[in-house]
């Protein structure tokens, strides 16, 4: 009699255990590179933030949980595989009751990096892949622009091709 | 014979659905007004991001549960008992290889006020809490601090006293 009980128990906590990590799907189409938009992305730990004075924008950058672990022991030279970061984009806009706080304003894009040395050999390891303003449109007409990405992010060949360094969170 | 593995696992899935939103407690004392430092507040969801042209610092906002809920669904007027809302703030440098980016440099501080209108009624129904630094030492010699925290915040007092504005995340 007890053991239909804790199976139901155990299914109960795997349906909880799983919407820790993964949110619903969301209808959002693939990049021309055959990237999907990673289920749940809203919900990742956050890796660091960073303002742009060039193209009045903020973000903040987050990662899965393999990402988030590598950020906070240290090991992102190289990111392991499977790393995965992500950036939310927002224009900026001067907050209304408090002149000097600059804040997130209409939503520009989402952007990922996925780590897959032998998979994105030609672009440095890394698959990138971005999804324009709140309809999540996916950038580029085809995989050409993954040049695009790589010409900036060769910038920072030294740190793997990533441009962001993971903020200290004591 | 089934049983004990089923309950086996069961144990371990709780241990696995535990650790999405809790993790190690940490060291750090409470403020003066009783309030503890949230465990595991730095896996905590992000509601929102800023950037101050006054003190130099950029910070990300993040949320428990009850508070990220609320705030993606627009329950915000008044945010529901047991919200939190959590601030890591950092002063601002430049990327080192891209000059017009601001990026996090040395931690600031933690701060977080929970929502419990009857509990903390003297200050507008928020508890307001902030740890210094990466030892995260409290702030505040004795309660007084938080009338500090509640002269600033009451100038947002329409808005259930909270600065932050939920960034749009699709």
């Amino acid at each position: 009699m007890k053991y239909p009980f804790a199976q139901i128990k155990l299914l109960f906590i795997v349906i909880i255990s799983l919407n820790c990590n993964f949110a619903v799907a969301k209808d959002v189409s693939p990049t021309k590179n055959g990237i999907d938009y990673p289920v749940g992305l809203k919900n990742w730990r956050v890796i660091a933030s960073s303002y742009r004075t060039d193209n009045n924008t903020q973000r903040v950058i987050l990662g899965n949980n393999i990402a988030v672990k590598a950020s906070r022991e240290g090991h992102t030279k190289p990111w392991p595989k499977g790393s995965i970061l992500a950036k939310l984009v927002w224009k900026n806009t001067t907050h209304p009751d408090w002149d000097s706080a600059i804040i997130p304003n209409e939503f520009v894009h989402s952007e990922i990096m996925i780590k897959d040395a032998s998979k994105y050999k030609t672009t440095g390891g890394w698959g990138y892949a971005r999804w324009k303003g709140e309809s999540q449109e996916p950038y580029g007409k085809d995989q050409s622009f993954t040049q695009e990405c790589l010409a900036c992010h060769s910038q920072v060949k030294k740190n793997d091709y990533v441009f962001t360094i993971p903020a200290t969170i004591p």
